[in-house]
């Protein structure tokens, strides 16, 4: 049985919650309560020790980084599929996909999640950098995608499963979406996916 | 021909270095004109358009993002070894070396990694929050390294490789080693690998 423990308005819940459901996956999901910071308590922080959210049990199996998590599904139930495209076992596009997958928890959370964490939870950051940053990041993924369907491989992959929530939720964090029309096809393609979901703050018309 | 683009004195590229080394690899290494800004030169944005060190050239296959290169460099040179440990094609392996590798990158590197940067190369930062949250990190990974000898999985992975460096060269940031047993146990199952190289700044009695 898969546990998913996450926070509904979490990008990073979002990501893992968007690939079970395109993978077609039963699984249970635990919200934490936030609000009280039970994502600090001891029993929580046996499951994982960062204090933060997602984190998954499949049976005896725990895994609490949000990127490795979306490895482990792809591999343990996605190698099955006719095309086996969201993490293929080839060098190149393993490559390929890990680096999107480190711009994901990197350049895009550090800057689009981070303006947005301010904004809508009042977490501490300095906006005008992350502000700043998160414009560079939005015209260097929009230049990236306008030679290109996905952003790492030939085929939708768990990289564009990571890159996508923090990008779509950024006018959430005061960042405006307008002007990239090659991040916007990307997203048609990505909502268009069989089994998709959406979190709330991703605008329906984008 | 295996390109790859560095610069001494980065532990992200000694990452890959030594992985290099220990996967009996030929290589070129093409030592970036730091002071000089080599790596933020339009020529080098082609090859790494985040304009860091390092990238790695394999023919025409280009990767720039230190993970992701391990992860190549696993993949396409590790996988024909008899006991395929740096990055083994199971789910829950994998899983657990990509939980690491962003732990590399994030916590580790934003914390060791800046207080480094700061005392060594003058990079801005806040120092005082870099130190503090080096001492829980190191705090952390001993803890963890005490229940085990590998960091990710029951052998050496590409987890340990990335973790490695900025752990070993941590006090070129002001930040004590002492008091850490089983990280300092850990180092010397890494120094013991077969191929295994070091960088400058890390004590050869560590």
């Amino acid at each position: 049985m898969i546990k998913l423990y996450g926070f509904d308005l979490s990008g990073n819940t979002y990501k893992v919650k968007l690939l079970l459901h395109l993978l077609n996956l039963n699984y249970q999901f635990i919200a934490l309560d936030v609000k009280n910071n039970q994502h600090k308590t001891s029993d929580y922080l046996k499951i994982n020790p960062r204090g933060e959210f997602p984190a998954l049990e499949d049976d005896s199996f725990v895994i609490w980084d949000s990127q490795a998590i979306l490895v482990y599904l792809a591999q343990k139930y996605g190698t099955h599929l006719k095309e086996n495209h969201w993490y293929p076992q080839v060098a190149t596009d393993m490559a390929q996909i890990t680096q999107w997958l480190t711009v994901a928890n990197g350049e895009i959370f550090n800057s689009l999640g981070k303006a947005r964490s301010m904004i809508k939870f009042g977490f501490e950051c300095d906006f005008e950098l992350a502000q700043k940053q998160g414009k560079i990041i939005l015209k260097w993924i929009n230049s990236h995608l306008s030679q290109r369907t996905w952003i790492a491989t030939n085929n939708p992959s768990i990289a564009d499963i990571a890159c996508y929530p923090y990008i779509a939720l950024c006018e959430e964090g005061n960042i405006s979406l307008e002007g990239y029309p090659s991040i916007h096809t990307w997203f048609k393609q990505i909502q268009s996916l069989d089994g998709y979901i959406t979190m709330p703050g991703i605008r329906p018309d984008i």
